[in-house]
């Protein structure tokens, strides 16, 4: 058994991977942590868990921590960083945050607006696109867990970026549960709900990361990113567009590329949030438009599975020679 | 292994059946039967169980069935009890129509507008509300498993039973899962977003359901029960309210009536359907109002799991002396 | 035309009567005032009146509004009623807040926790429920408008109220615009959205209020009210219980009673949200249920229009002599 | 007084016309014909209009629409052609449907599977964008009213589209009324509630409506555009993608384009559903993306009115000289 911890649990992608782990065959929960709540039962923060969890919100405490084979991080980037540089080398980790996503601390800079708190591990981090960097996951000490945004577009990208002309344009819709847990300005019920917009037009910090991650297969890639807020909880859209002169059997050609990962479904028919909420699955659908020359990509993930704790868990099921699909074999919510 | 099978399954509960089942350690599954699209994979029906689930439809076959331990029926009332005839004898049967829940024919006539197809079966029915009546389902050939509406009232009632004066007011509210999968006038989109309705006003068939099992507790039981249409996809909130002249400690007391059943929570502040969505939890608030002399208990279930496909599994684990939570660990459906 | 200010525009209600005043054709809006964002235009605070509305927020100034006919206050508990204090006199005064609501200061302390602010204008308040207290409301020189629950209790509960036995039970379900603009724990989209649960169990503010306005009918009324939250912007449908021994023709005797009430319709079905949302209407609808002595009504309202700005200016038309229905002619929110 | 006459109000545009032009100060509403219902009141086929609409559904009666000034046809396509034939020469037309918006018979062939019905009009027909051919709708005997879709394209594209390169991607997406009324497979509430999706992603018929219209702008225009399904009642959202080499000031250019029309709004920050919900209005956003030297356009209409209903009134107003405005100063439905 590996014993495993949740640095963060009070937010949502630290809910996710508890209920994750709690059906996970391999691991045993060693320390639940917060800044926050601490001494709590875990029942009080999630009224919904009475009767099934039993244990306590624990303080953030690095020497109980080091006891972990893993330790995940779901904490605000910039915090994480701070507990990753004390943790390094003593346990693995996977970090949930921006941190250690991008490789260039002065790109970090500019997108966080803040000077990187451990720019030296930054070398140690390995991107943690389950299916795009298997083999690196496997040895990494530090995982950077992709944004969720990120593993929308990038694995609908990747098979054709090769091939690709001009700008890629990445149109993502997103359920609330994105934004976290807890207020933000904006996100009451009566201006999400019957409502729908699009944010951060000037810039969304996933573009560098997709940019940086699709460089190893096209280095001119260029990606205009919008995102929009949809009044739904989970889920995310993405409907990417890109320029091929050429047209091929995507079909095939998208089927080959994920050929063996079980998390990828490449499908014939446009796929809903429906097909994947709750699971682990990103579903890809390809579409070539001839008129334009437009090769169509839709694929939808759930934001809090694929595009954060569901891919976390399948990196430490990589990175401790588990069955990928270890702890990953939830239903779809629906109806 | 205990060998399963699901009879109607392109319906929401032979769905959740499924969903609930294939994480079940102690069964294995015998045949997924259907009267419609018989032949086709089942991620036709479901395309969200797309490399998930590899079995085909099969046709209704009752020899094929009889060599099941168990048959679930989720069909339509009358349908169900015709095939309950042929399987009676052969094999357990758990019946999630409303076929045998109703003690008396000439009540069922009553209510669901026909004669009853196999009223000599009826003394053979046990009615599967697990936490009432679990020893005579440990028993049982035949189990009726209870309306979603009626389990929700039922437990909320049945602790107070013997103390009431009066009429008993259920006032329930359900998600639109209830009414099933596929078209029914009334259930499109536009008509029930933002939108909330009161039906079967004049009188709803779950209503002699609970009537029939309170009379144990309590021989002049009346309830004047009204349904509402939430526009969410899952769970039912009733409010009950009860005449109760004297004050007691109803949360003592309701707790120790449902001492040792795991999936009945008597909580200590109003719950909420997230409290209880993808579980089989039954969340039950009572609180007293000195000023009208009225129990208002406030309960939540998941119509679709304690409800229907969850209660139905909780039975079958009765009945094969299995632990009662196997196959039943989802955690709740929030974010 | 009468001059109108409306004080306190930034939160729903104000927003509300803005939206209703500028189709009024009896009316010239003179200030439009607020605590916060003066100075700011309108289309600032809500870019939807952008093009629309030309108007600059102004801050309170009771020597300017002096000079109008009526002010509506739509400002929260105890500061409406200091306001109140120096307009009264000068001016014809519509308060939306809870102030002048409770005849009796003891009782409004125990329920707002504070002593009232303004007890001395207490005598001269008349509750603004138009269809019940119309001539009164004529003459006033202060309304109280009514909460938004109460009115549709009151409405529902008044035709009978003679002849009830027993508590009333009023099962109450609102959307959210209800709880006001802005942001409050509990109404985050991801709290709120596909969830259901009910609040205020031991007690809400409205349940003095309806005791008091009914007790004019039965001395006796004592009613056990819940209130719940419902995932919709808008709308109250509240399902009334009464224990009535002896059936009559309750649809005539609702008819009769609000016969010549524009905005009231006694219909012959339940009604739904969709059936008043965006406009004054009350629907109420009777039926009588035999096996329980139960009389059980369903009524539906907008809380933002008849249960709060709607109702303001139906009262401003009755108090001056205007078309009952000036200004309220808006259609319904469908689809 | 114009007198109109409405045929097809059953559908939801019919519906959004007659609430549009019951407050239309200019207006007698002659007949309100249906093919189905006949002869029931309004308030029968709308119970919302209890009280408010007395009339009855007339048959569709040629002779007698004759005697309108105008007449428009809220009908299925191939339908209103039909219609349109008979009532050609003897009163103007303002036809919803997509029969006359196509120039060339052979595109309507190709895209709607039937050869057109009503050829010979095609010539008489004038597209009814107001903004861009009002001069042409001021004379028009027959006016064929824009596509939901096209609408928030083609005034998102046509300012800028003489500066274009390569292809235009529009991603739209769309609230469930743009699928008119009553049942449709896959519009049922648990299948769109909490879910999102594209749809017709090999090609939409509003395709070549757009194309056609921006062809007087930039010959070579060609259109990339997928829409999708929003969980939501009202209102389209379309991100509009476009190549253009040298930055310009483009808000400058877009509020010179639209000067003088009242009813598009060039905004300075991403606009929302909410700002248009319930309104004519069409606000539009242009953002240039330096990186990818693409100006990204936000445009947002509500899709039952400035999309369908309200723009054939605006369209009206143009006919006769009325003030464009008239009729349509409603305001948005928030909260």
């Amino acid at each position: 058994m590996i014993k495993v911890s949740v640095v963060g649990i009070t937010g949502f992608t630290g809910l996710e991977l508890i209920k994750i782990l709690l059906n996970h065959k391999g691991v045993e929960i060693a320390h639940l942590c917060s800044r926050s709540r601490v001494g709590e039962p875990i029942f009080k923060v999630y009224p919904q868990f009475s009767g099934v969890i039993e244990r306590v919100v624990e303080p953030i405490d690095v020497e109980l921590l080091k006891e972990s084979d893993l330790v995940f991080l779901a904490l605000p980037h910039t915090v994480s960083s701070g507990i990753a540089k004390s943790l390094f080398g003593k346990t693995k980790i996977i970090d949930l945050s921006a941190d250690f996503r991008l490789k260039d601390p002065t790109v970090y800079s500019k997108w966080y607006g803040v000077e990187h708190p451990a720019f030296e591990l930054l070398g140690e981090a390995v991107y943690g696109l389950s299916e795009l960097n298997r083999e690196m996951i496997a040895q990494a000490q530090l995982v950077a867990n992709p944004g969720c945004y990120a593993t929308s577009v990038i694995l609908a990208v990747a098979p054709v970026a090769q091939f690709l002309e001009g700008a890629v344009i990445a149109d993502s819709k997103s359920g609330v549960s994105g934004a976290g847990r807890g207020f933000k300005e904006g996100l009451e019920f009566c201006e999400v709900n019957e409502n729908f917009r699009a944010y951060s037009v000037s810039g969304h910090r996933h573009i560098p990361e997709m940019e940086q991650e699709l460089k190893s297969f096209n280095e001119n890639i260029r990606i205009a990113f919008i995102p929009h807020l949809l009044p739904v909880q989970r889920g995310i859209l993405s409907t990417v567009y890109m320029q091929v002169e050429r047209e091929m059997d995507f079909f095939k050609l998208y089927s080959d590329f994920f050929n063996g990962d079980y998390f990828v479904r490449v499908v014939n028919s446009p796929p809903s949030l429906n097909s994947v909420k709750g699971t682990n699955f990103c579903d890809i659908y390809p579409y070539y438009d001839r008129r334009t020359k437009r090769l169509i990509v839709v694929s939808v993930i759930d934001n809090m599975i694929k595009g954060a704790s569901g891919q976390a868990v399948q990196n430490m099921n990589i990175m401790f020679g588990l069955d990928e699909k270890e702890g990953l074999g939830g239903f779809v919510f629906y109806p």
